[in-house]
């Protein structure tokens, strides 16, 4: 797959309605009414914020894992998925120093983010961006998309990541929650 | 380190004489005079062409791979560094959608692009810049600097890097030959 820019938008427009804007870690970001994700470049004119990255290549995941998440994930845009929730997050420049290998171990062999993730699959469907490239404020922008009964899901998830080694690393998180009409 | 933007831009302007712009693989770039690098982000006016990538994160370097280079490494910039190659660099969409171990034994295990560079260390010191991400070109642009009597050096490497398996995912290469006064 080509790089594809993506962009979420909060302002007054979209069909996401913003429920709670908080902070995990560090600063958080103004309130906005209303979210809305676009693909492809462009300006946001007259938004609250617009958070850019890019939907690029995997980075860490091995082959093995590669298939197991292509048969076990769910697309996002789901009917029945009308609870989200996107969380900008930034990681230390420690973390980036570090080689390769030792950011894989720090993020699997010792935190089991790709088989924590796989757990919860198809029931939250997720969404990686990119924006450290790009000189956005935010590494990384990802957007998790669920049903209401599998919030109580969500939350368990949320909390064993950031239980993990690999959270020592995150300067800077948002936790951004959204709604939609079914 | 953060990211740091990085303009290869060919025009009127800059240290180095353009040499030689060549098609390696697929469609070359025009010539132009010179060549001026420019850091931090910017707009490039009357220029032939500008390159952008980022000055960013290892991405396939081991820990062990990661010290020795630091140790044998040469910076750019040296007073005796008068020759110097330009290689920008697409991969095709099958080598992206590798997973991140498939991609590594490829680079490394079967093609020794690490190991092969640090053979000759410090003599051609080396710099990388990623553009994937921002949608440019190239997902490369490879930078070469060293001194007149290592150009042979240099055609060797080149030669061996163009002959591993991973080049066979290089869909489109430019060779830019540069010189610059001592």
């Amino acid at each position: 797959m080509p790089a594809i820019p993506i962009r979420y938008v909060g302002g007054a427009e979209g069909p996401w309605r913003v429920v709670r804007v908080a902070p995990y870690r560090g600063a958080t970001l103004p309130t906005a009414p209303r979210l809305a994700v676009r693909e492809g470049a462009g300006e946001a004119v007259g938004a609250a914020w617009a958070l850019r990255g890019v939907l690029s290549n995997i980075r860490y995941t091995r082959e093995e894992e590669r298939r197991a998440l292509v048969s076990a994930q769910a697309p996002t845009g789901r009917a029945l998925a009308t609870r989200a929730a996107l969380l900008p997050i930034r990681k230390s420049e420690a973390w980036w120093a570090l080689a390769q290998d030792t950011r894989r171990d720090i993020l699997e062999e010792q935190s089991r983010h790709v088989a924590i993730g796989m757990e919860y699959l198809p029931a939250i469907a997720r969404r990686l961006a990119h924006g450290r490239d790009l000189g956005e404020p935010f590494d990384f922008l990802t957007w998790f998309e669920y049903a209401p009964e599998d919030e109580a899901a969500f939350e368990d998830l949320l909390l064993r990541l950031r239980a993990s080694a690999e959270w020592a690393y995150v300067e800077r998180e948002v936790d951004i929650r959204l709604e939609r009409d079914a």
